[in-house]
């Protein structure tokens, strides 16, 4: 048996009770934090709390070698991630290897950031239309940086339809945590060379360390929020459509946002 | 002090264990379970399980005469909701009222349909669109039977970009829980109406009771989905645009869908 558990979304005690018997219950503990990371915990704080021994499997164990999954033919094992489970391809992938393996599988889920960020920011979750990730610009090969358009192009198309869009920032083991402040930036750079007037006339929403007790949740047009100090990671970043006057009124309310935004919500 | 907290999905044990914790430390524990509700479970397993007593409120109680609210002023209370909190407009308000009443809130997330759905079905969370709700019909004055073409509209929307779509079924005081045969046959009805072919040839998913031991997950085109037994409430439905390979395979493997599927995948 093969049990994927979501451990939620900032530090070890946002497992569920579920999640929590499950691990308590296996024969062995593994888990990835390279798809997504708790901040406010460690390794060491979840076996305290787990009474077991979490053994760490790297982007190769996952993904090219799953070796370890043939344990959970004879073994009860647990696999464990941030956030919710399965969200990641790589998850999937694991299911289906471990299904064709003849394994059991069964899914204990955790708070996942897509459903935290309507409630920290008051944006209705059906008014999300589909969201993108901004990675880290990379090098070519002729030494020019290369900052990818596909965020700005379906930042565009959700803005016509006028749907808010959930901006997945970049973890990368070499080039750490992206922030809030470099998406913007990075953002406002497409729309320099596209001119557009997509971000320049957005509002943005910047959100640090959801989950935590004290999770930074701020509003403001890009231009400024690009230079608001958010803390430590992990960053997320919303860029709202059209504003439901309830929604316009949490952003300024619950999030310090602009109050003019009061004036084009519908 | 208000602390919102999502319960998670199916049963009380769904928890975090951050929102126990805060249960637990509580003056008065308050929960609303008319738009969203845990099947797995009763208020008295609740009561049980914290060691508290759950007063419950009806709708008139959170949305006209929150007058609960006034003793977070002095007292540690708690709102306990279905899912993830703050995701419904109803809990947004609350929000916004116990900010006026200078009330400190803070949130302790659950697990969300909305992200389960992508771990149960292993269709990628970054590729869905915007959500919908089916609504039971309703009859007019004149005794027609009304149904509502906007899931249909979005459904529309959603397919032309590719993306995938979230369909949440009407929860109803007096017509009871929307099943995913009840609403394939409405969005099957508007298709004949309106003949534009979306829902004949698409395959549709459908996911009962998520969160618990035993969820049901079937893949099928909606014609055939609309008589398949998904056994008892909560149902959600999504109807894929675009499949990925991995995604399509999941569907097969995972969600018996159909094999052609394989071959239409990207």
């Amino acid at each position: 048996m093969l049990t994927f558990i979501g451990l939620g979304l900032f530090d070890e005690h946002d497992i569920s009770l579920k999640g929590l018997e499950a691990v308590r219950a296996a024969d062995l503990v593994y888990a990835e934090f390279y798809t997504s990371y708790l901040m406010g915990t460690t390794p060491e704080k979840m076996e305290e709390l787990y009474g077991k021994e979490v053994r760490l499997l790297s982007r190769e164990d996952v993904e090219q070698q799953p070796d370890w999954l043939e344990e959970a033919k004879t073994k009860n094992v647990v696999f464990l991630t941030g956030g919710d489970t399965m969200v990641s391809t790589t998850h999937v992938d694991l299911r289906l290897r471990a299904k064709k393996l003849g394994i059991e599988t069964r899914l204990v889920h955790g708070a996942s950031i897509t459903s935290a960020v309507s409630g920290l920011t008051g944006l209705q979750n059906y008014r999300f239309g589909k969201s993108v990730s901004i990675p880290h610009p990379y090098e070519s090969k002729r030494g020019v940086l290369v900052i990818t358009e596909t965020p700005y192009d379906t930042l565009k198309q959700n803005s016509e339809l006028g749907l808010h869009t959930l901006v997945f920032l970049d973890i990368d083991k070499d080039k750490g945590y992206m922030t809030v402040n470099r998406a913007l930036e990075l953002l406002l750079e497409v729309e320099k060379r596209r001119g557009e007037g997509l971000m320049t006339r957005a509002v943005a929403v910047g959100i640090a360390r959801a989950g935590s007790k004290q999770p930074v949740v701020k509003a403001d047009y890009a231009e400024e929020l690009k230079n608001f100090d958010f803390g430590k990671p992990l960053h997320i970043l919303v860029i709202p459509g059209k504003l439901h006057f309830l929604e316009a009124e949490a952003l300024v309310e619950l999030a310090g946002g602009p109050g003019a935004i009061l004036e084009e919500a519908e």
